[in-house]
């Protein structure tokens, strides 16, 4: 078995060049974690090809062979979906960092799967176009894995996730052959949409290489940010915001204990009062400021049947972003505050304030320190539990598999899904045969119907 | 086997009473055709179910019988994807056609799939919403269909297709099994994406029985309307239109022989000259009336570099839909006009204007007489040839044969596809390998899985 994994090193190292496949334990330290809390699995080897071609042989002999091997992107991911499994192969994709063309006219962006979030929105930019996602970690990840978890932002609200800006897809196939998954074109009814069953597929399917981006243009933002002394009316303020006809580019929100954990990791607290029990941000997005702040103006008067707090409001471009960093800061404050495990629920917004009363009643009653933010226009929270003092980690982990349950259990009863934006990865595997009973079967038939021998991201 | 068929139709009368399964010729003369031109279809019968229950039972002893089944919609089809074939039996939607929910928080719609689509527009209005589809044939298409084959229309320039209002679906798998492919949410990461895998999929794997629709504010609206005497400038004009940053909520295009056409059909003609070559609508939407007239004074300003004709302006609803109704009606008076053939093909919108150029050599080698119109914004193209009386209806449908693979392999060349809204139905079905040749391989697969029997639009 080891000799038989060696051969298939040595088929692999004339492929990329001795440089590009590491093995030295040392090394691949940096690839047995992604942003996950507590989990770290060490590969058997790392493999970074430069092209769509390399990728093709490299797939095609780990599926001769069965050899696993699992795809990584930037390594941000939160639900273990970048680790390897069953002592496979890492392919990361860190070297497919090209921007092949931003076209002006046609309004679409060809990169390569490895080029850096943030590199992008900043090429496009420069064109007077943008990719209207605003994902925090845009720094670290790649475009190929926000296209393979179908990551969402802010910005969803008013702009899908990142499937709805895919337009095609170069991928290579689980056994090695590389398709485009449709056209550069921004209409397309010719077969089925494998560009969709792609996007958020998390590598299951094949190897993303190479992904065609639709863009818009860069509007001015304007963005209020409301403390509510009442959570409860946080969130009845948001559900009557949509009832009476609003309409935003962002609604987000953070609770009292992760607004602390935010002020105290930035060194920079605006004046909130310490009974405040939830932030709103509203971002509104147009072509003419005079009318932002008219539409402002009017969203003021509905917020302030709901709290008396100050608002504050940005309509510069750097003070939109200062007021932004409070929101888009906390995911990192949390990470770097203790261990934790975090889920992604998603209920329509019309049930926000009954999953808001769920989670708290379901924390207390495991003694959990928590705190809530999320994509609450789309009534997307990110819920985190803090590993603390007063439970062992064993302790901890145990009751958290029950807690885990009970939250998603009850997203599910609302109507509601168990993942808007981070993916099944391998933390949320197990839930899934709940989360989606019938559909998983057919699922599992795409799966093998794609990957008859499970070795990508199995 | 005539025996075995009436045992099964036997077995369906019990389930949706004899009333509502139509055997007899004269009746079922209706359900014969669609609005493809010049094709006829006898099924063996049909049958109208009145809800999921029933056609789940349907599908079933079909499946078990290995019977031929097809899903009609409003049967407004272009690409002859509802007719029945083998013989077989013609399935209906028209009694599911109930309007079950409209939620203003959650700004979704859950409907039928029988519920034609002006009837569901008309509905979600009355609610302050929108559903951003104007799609020409809504009187009498059903939203079901229009999911079923992700339709397209003016409005598809800034809002894309149907597909992207598609929040989830109830669907009967082949087997007769029912299933919800996501959640009434609007970030779902919960797994493959069922939901656009059946959007688009034109029935070939499972009957649509619930849609739920996202929905949207509506705006305000102003249309300019663009006589131009050289074509050409046209589709520079457009090109330049977005490489300078402009946006439009719809951009579209009828040349001089089709405006004639719905000019004479709506006996209704603006004052255009004989020599106009091409007339463009630019469409753009926002929330207040003089921010509109500023930006069309703008836009005015770009197209004057390209035509010294006139240009009409709309910004109140009863003019704007008077402007729209020479664009929207040109299909019908084709239809009115003469037997024809038509094809559907998207390039990138920087080749429209190579791509018309080829339009026009291919067809003066065959000597046809044409119109092409669509929408050139997201380079769209409905190329219509038309019989003639040089041509004997067997030389012309020779002809056409080879005239369409023409058509094709230049869209294909010129990076585009060979539908972009009407589908594949039977029509285009002898093109497919070559304007997908690998992905066709994996689509039959995904075909297999859901339909191992291949009983549901085969
Ligand atoms: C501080 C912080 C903030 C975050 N903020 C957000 C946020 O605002 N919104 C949000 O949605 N997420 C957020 N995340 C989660 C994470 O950044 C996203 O999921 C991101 O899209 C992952 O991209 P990646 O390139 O790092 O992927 P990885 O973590 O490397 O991989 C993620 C998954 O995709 C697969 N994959 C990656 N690339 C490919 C490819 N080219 N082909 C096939 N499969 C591939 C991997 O196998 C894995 O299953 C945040 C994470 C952190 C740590
Ligand atoms: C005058 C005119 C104008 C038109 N304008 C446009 C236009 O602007 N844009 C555009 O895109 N098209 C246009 N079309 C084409 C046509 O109207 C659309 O394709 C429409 O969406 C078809 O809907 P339908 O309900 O009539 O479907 P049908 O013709 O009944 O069926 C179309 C296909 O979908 C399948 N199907 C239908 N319902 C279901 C279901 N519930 N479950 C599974 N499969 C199903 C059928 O089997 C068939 O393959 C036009 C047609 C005409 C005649």
């Amino acid at each position: 078995m080891i000799e038989n994994k060696l051969s298939i090193l040595d088929e692999i190292r004339t492929i990329v060049g001795a440089k590009y496949l590491i093995t030295k334990p040392d090394l691949l330290y940096k690839y047995s974690k992604d942003c996950t809390s507590n989990k770290v699995t060490i590969p058997s080897a790392v493999v970074l090809p430069k092209n769509t071609q390399e990728i093709s042989k490299i797939i095609a002999i780990c599926n001769e062979t069965k050899t696993a091997i699992t795809v990584r992107g930037g390594g941000t991911g939160v639900s273990g979906g970048a680790l390897s499994v069953n002592s496979g192969i890492i392919l990361s994709l860190e070297r497919l960092n090209k921007i092949i063309e931003i076209n002006k006219v046609d309004r679409i962006a060809i990169v390569e799967s490895g080029v850096i979030t943030k590199d992008l929105k900043d090429a496009v930019l420069k064109d007077g176009l943008n990719f209207p996602q605003n994902i925090s970690s845009a720094d670290s990840c790649f475009i190929g894995g926000n296209v393979a978890v179908s990551s969402g932002s802010p910005k969803s609200l008013k702009y899908g996730t990142t499937k709805n800006y895919v337009v095609n897809l170069e991928v290579v196939l689980p056994d090695g052959r590389i398709i485009w998954t449709g056209k550069n074109v921004s209409k397309n009814a010719t077969g089925y949409n494998l560009t969709q069953l792609f996007s958020g597929s998390e590598g299951t399917l094949g190897v993303i290489t190479k992904v065609v981006l639709k863009l818009v243009p860069p509007m001015k933002e304007l963005v209020l940010m409301v403390p509510f002394t009442k959570i409860d009316n946080l969130f009845i303020c948001v559900q009557q915001f949509f009832a009476k006809g609003y309409s935003a580019s962002s609604i987000e929100f953070i609770d009292g204990v992760g607004f602390k954990l935010v002020s105290q990791y930035l060194d920079n607290s605006y004046h909130i009062k310490s009974t405040t029990e939830g932030i709103l941000w509203i971002e509104i997005e147009g072509d003419y400021s005079d009318k932002l702040l008219d539409e402002a103006l009017k969203i003021s008067r509905h917020i302030n049947a709901y709290t008396e707090e100050e608002i504050h409001v940005a309509d510069n471009p750097s003070e939109v972003k200062a007021l932004w960093k409070m929101r888009s800061k906390v995911g990192e404050a949390v990470i770097n505050h203790t261990f934790f495990r975090d889920v992604d629920i998603v209920v329509p917004c019309s049930k926000i304030d009954e999953m808001y009363k769920a989670i708290v009643i379901i924390a207390n009653k495991f003694n959990f320190n928590y705190t809530v933010f999320g994509h609450v226009g789309d009534g997307n929270f990110h819920v985190n539990i803090f590993q603390n003092k007063e439970q062992t980690i064993e302790q901890w982990e145990v009751n958290i598999v029950v807690w885990v349950k009970e939250i998603f259990l009850k997203a599910l009863e609302l109507g509601g899904t168990i993942s808007g934006e981070h993916g099944i990865g391998k933390i949320n595997l197990p839930y899934i045969a709940e989360a989606i009973p019938t559909a998983q079967i057919i699922m599992d038939k795409i799966k093998k119907t794609f990957d008859k021998n499970q070795i990508i991201n199995p």
